[in-house]
């Protein structure tokens, strides 16, 4: 019998899909006695904080955790009605910058003008990470970064993706991001740098006429194949301390990462995913990548080996990661059929 | 008998300064029985929220508050041994600018490089308002600045000011202004754009992957003679909206201001006050001028037609504004003996 392993993840859309598999396996079970394969299921709840024990948990458990393929259920579909299989993942380094312009917070009215100002600076150094296009500029930022195949780009043109419903759902005034990339593109297979966080000085209600002495701001960037976490990580702390004028004291704390991941089409296990949720769905997926990072991923390909099926019936309007987070039922539903027959498809493979 | 009015603020080193002309009276009184000047004292305890409500109370209350001159005992003395008249002031004109790049908060991973991140548009935004010589981009704002005296560059330029030892004590890396100007000319008598508060997305320890779906920032500008800030207001509202990309919503809320203000040396008030202090504290005072601001000074000026005198006794370093706030107190008792000159001076004026 072969042996699978499902890994679950913390929050609230990624515990209703591994209660997806639970009911799946119930299902199985009553229907035929037993499983077609051998499953392990993995569940961790700090996905969101930065899986800080994951990685390590994994290498110092390679024999519990021995098996065929892993099969992660956590990517959304592509829309309602539109079942995908997803082959690409960014990855992530995310960093908190801070910067202290004096020993304390000053009268803006006796010494504005003296010192700089560090929630300034923050900002002057901040714009000069990308420039007007939306292309960022951190020396050898774009240097790794795997260029779309025509293909991808063809097959993406074709889906049924609309742009002013998305802005509206999103409640956007306009849309943006680097120049020569459709949305999807933007999303999936171009790296970002976001600014995550903000904070300096008085931030209460009315007015306070302070010159702060410390400005900080989280940030981060998503990366695409190949490009490494810790390389970009690298070329980021040099930029900023390129950009950073000496007038502030400068501290920059690197915090997560994660490598982003991309697996090929015509890898057996994804095939037979794309057929279980036909199955499940009544029709055949399409194929994307995801904007977001499971860094795991690439964990269980180096450390034991395993290929990953990323087997997502999340919708991508399920407010992952935000108040409200939720899972819709029809697709729950068509989940359980789809990963019943999804240990079929596995347990019959010749690999 | 000539009517003199003291004016009195809220903070720690204010108070002090109160308690300083109460401790006057009483002394005066007991060594005269009687004193050279009738006095009304008007304390006040909403400066540093912006005396919403004193502009509005003077205009009210003129029969009750007519004088000849107003004493505002507020200002710091240059420094320690080196008391002083203060000739100058500074205005204000105070800001919030709010952005919104989408509804709700955004998963960085799934939407990032689809819309535009807030935070990062107010960096850009805020990064344009001043060129890298520190000089303040808003269109037409030095139109209306009194450009400084040769004679009061000189007369600073001799005043022991020692740029380590304040770069010291504000413990900052390296001082930074406007180029072409010494570092009393920026805070005494140039205009400046500073970011008092910065506020958006996760700001709490460790990592976050948010696409803020806001930006916050508290800014104000310190203005010098004859910036007007209703005029200096148009204009910085002007060029944010300017400045402002369409990828998001942009809010500006207009908060306090106050004008900046000077006089004459040769005004018999303050010449009085000289003499005074030079009483008091066993030398002549220099005369200089303050970064901060007194909207009242105008307010008296200009609703009760008087004249304002700055005696104050602060030092610079008693962290006005902060905590641990202080006042020394051998210029408190310095300020008490000059205080009680003052009276007589301006009582034995012949104006």
């Amino acid at each position: 019998m072969r042996d699978g392993e499902i890994y679950a993840r913390g929050s609230a859309d990624d515990k209703g899909q591994v209660f997806m598999h639970f009911k799946a396996v119930e299902a199985y079970l009553k229907q035929h006695g037993s499983l077609p394969v051998n499953m392990k299921f993995l569940i961790e709840g700090e996905e969101e904080v930065g899986s800080a024990n994951l990685d390590n948990f994994i290498r110092t458990h390679k024999d519990l955790l021995k098996a065929d393929v892993v099969v992660i259920s956590d990517s959304p579909m592509f829309d309602r009605g539109i079942p995908s299989i997803c082959y690409g993942l960014r990855g992530l380094t995310y960093f908190q910058i801070d910067l202290r312009g004096s020993k304390s917070d000053l009268h803006s009215g006796s010494f504005g003008g003296a010192v700089a100002n560090p929630a300034m600076v923050l900002a002057q150094m901040l714009a000069q990470m990308k420039d007007k296009s939306g292309r960022i500029k951190i020396d050898g930022f774009y240097d790794d970064v795997v260029e779309l195949r025509q293909e991808e780009r063809d097959e993406w043109a074709r889906l049924p993706f609309n742009e002013r419903k998305y802005k509206q759902e999103l409640g956007a005034p306009k849309l943006f991001g680097e120049t020569g990339y459709t949305t999807l593109e933007r999303t999936w297979a171009r790296p970002t740098f976001e600014v995550n966080g903000l904070l300096s000085g008085f931030t209460g209600e009315g007015a306070k006429t302070v010159l702060p002495a410390v400005a900080m701001a989280k940030v981060s960037m998503r990366l695409v194949p190949n490009q490494e976490p810790q390389k970009i990580g690298d070329l980021f702390e040099a930029y900023v301390k390129k950009v950073a004028p000496k007038t502030v004291e400068l501290k920059i704390t690197r915090m997560h990462g994660g490598k982003p991941w991309m697996t090929a089409f015509d890898n057996p296990f994804v095939q037979a995913a794309g057929r279980a949720i036909e199955q499940g769905f009544g029709q055949r997926p399409v194929f994307n990548r995801e904007g977001g990072s499971i860094p795991v991923v690439s964990t269980f390909q180096e450390e034991l080996g395993l290929p990953c099926v990323l087997f997502g019936i999340g919708l991508p309007d399920e407010n992952a990661h935000a108040p409200d987070e939720k899972l819709d039922l029809g697709n729950f539903h068509n989940g359980v059929i789809a990963s019943a027959y999804l240990y079929q498809e596995i347990g019959a493979l010749k690999v």
